[in-house]
């Protein structure tokens, strides 16, 4: 079984977990969160997001937040941001990389982005140039790239024809989303195999949902494709509005774990990061459901 | 990719699962629980245990079980058998198959059994021989396969020890368990290779808890290995009285959900299999965690 001997975690919670989150969280407790964080050995966090406030409330704090945390220079700072206006701010704050986003379905970019996906094209080539330009790497988000809940399932040559867009803008890596977790082994296989007649494996990172389960069956799959970039989201927190489930994004400590124990390494402290996870469960006041929060917690 | 076409699932929930609750499950509800599940599709259930009360005080009701469930043609209903005294009440009740039991490791071995291993292989050769004299199958539980909670990790050349001698006595299957639920991918890569040098894969079954979260990607790497025979419990009731850990047995819910999507058929119906597993939630006074138990329930 041939894997790659170092993977990258990059942490989404801050912004992909806590912005579905039902309350808002006060912005002291994101700050500490992501100081905390900075401390586990992760050395990519997504701490923000730039969308409206009127669609993400629960970011409403976005400058507040990137301006107030303390910077470990091992540490990029990402933040999403969707137009130009967002990447304006992102720029005040001094982010250090940049995300943009779109669906591989329309669908779910309808609904998500409300513009058809041709029509999302040049918002991000115009949020892309203005990143590049002010000396920001940027990383494009794609989601449904397995299934769409709108459109059903997403054809891998689709999912290569938005890629080819983003990396022609001059991203400099995409992380495919299986956005609703529905997605299984053999889907992903078919997916990066299509992919990585492509693009080379250090230009793809895997984005999963643990909604039915199947987020680290899917990990293994993509490691056995070469792939060596992992979003997850501390604690399992996350989700997605348009799907019920219980879970969020794969837990950052789950996948620590696996990674851990096949001798994978990471550079992330699995007992810090879990600790992490933990004081969540006081923040927002409800219990988590990670396998290592469980654990910790000595549940039976 | 390649796979096998189809999976077979071994129930084993009303055992392991229940004989894992702190309190006792009224006789009644167990047998309306096997009696469900035999309605689902499953076509092998291990319905109880006839080890000594004193020990497992929960299938205290073995025999009435046994007798009072309504036998579906279709099924094999498999009860675990500790010894001689064991056998002879399970054949009474005519059980279909017998199941023998021990670990793979000396620590575990003395802490289930309260014997050395080389102590337990009599005992058990007694069994299978009583058991195939009276016309039944008879599988083997090896536990502990990756790692014990005693002894640390087990080396596969010691279950392939384990495996020839219960061969030998005439056990036509033997499940690997995982008891603890540490395991990952490549622990069970190199298990198996270790197995298939000296056995088929249709000798054997894989037996996951999910206590980490890797149950999924476990059973992966054993289909990838040929595996078509894998242990579930409904709802992912169970556990391991020595191990802390919210998760007991992979989900038979959502075991059918993964392999249903990689087209692998099962001759199980999902949906079923989550009411039932739903309506133990009332039975058991908790909620259960499976995914696709929390999906039912619309939590997010």
């Amino acid at each position: 079984m041939e894997l790659p001997k170092r993977v990258q975690l990059k942490e989404v919670g801050p912004r992909d977990g806590l912005q579905n989150e039902k309350g808002f969280i006060p912005t002291e407790e994101k700050i500490k969160l992501i100081d905390r964080l900075s401390e586990t050995g992760l050395d990519y966090i997504e701490v923000t997001s730039f969308v409206h406030p009127k669609w993400i409330p629960q970011l409403a704090d976005a400058v507040k937040v990137l301006k107030s945390i303390k910077r470990n220079p091992n540490v990029t700072y990402a933040a999403l941001v969707p137009n130009m206006k967002g990447l304006e701010r992102a720029l005040e704050c001094n982010v250090d990389e940049v995300s943009i986003f779109m669906s591989a379905s329309e669908g779910h970019n309808q609904a998500n982005i409300n513009k058809s996906i041709n029509e999302t094209f040049p918002i991000l080539k115009e949020v892309v140039e203005g990143a590049l330009a002010a000396g920001k790497n940027v990383r494009g988000y794609v989601s449904t790239v397995i299934t769409c809940p709108y459109d059903g399932y997403t054809e891998p040559t689709q999912v290569v024809r938005i890629a080819e867009k983003l990396f022609e803008m001059g991203v400099t890596e995409i992380s495919l989303g299986d956005t609703i977790g529905v997605g299984v082994p053999t889907q992903v296989d078919t997916l990066l195999i299509e992919m990585l007649r492509h693009f080379k494996s250090e230009q793809l990172a895997m984005h999963f949902h643990d909604t039915r389960g199947t987020a680290l069956a899917n990990v293994m799959t993509s490691l056995m494709h070469g792939i060596t970039k992992f979003d997850s989201s501390i604690g399992g927190l996350g989700g997605c509005p348009y799907a019920k489930g219980a879970s969020g994004n794969v837990a950052t400590e789950d996948l620590l774990y696996m990674l851990q124990e096949m001798g994978i390494e990471t550079g992330v402290q699995l007992e810090r990061v879990t600790e992490v996870a933990l004081s969540m469960e006081n923040v927002l006041g409800k219990k988590l459901s990670s396998k290592q929060v469980m654990i910790a917690r000595g549940e039976e």
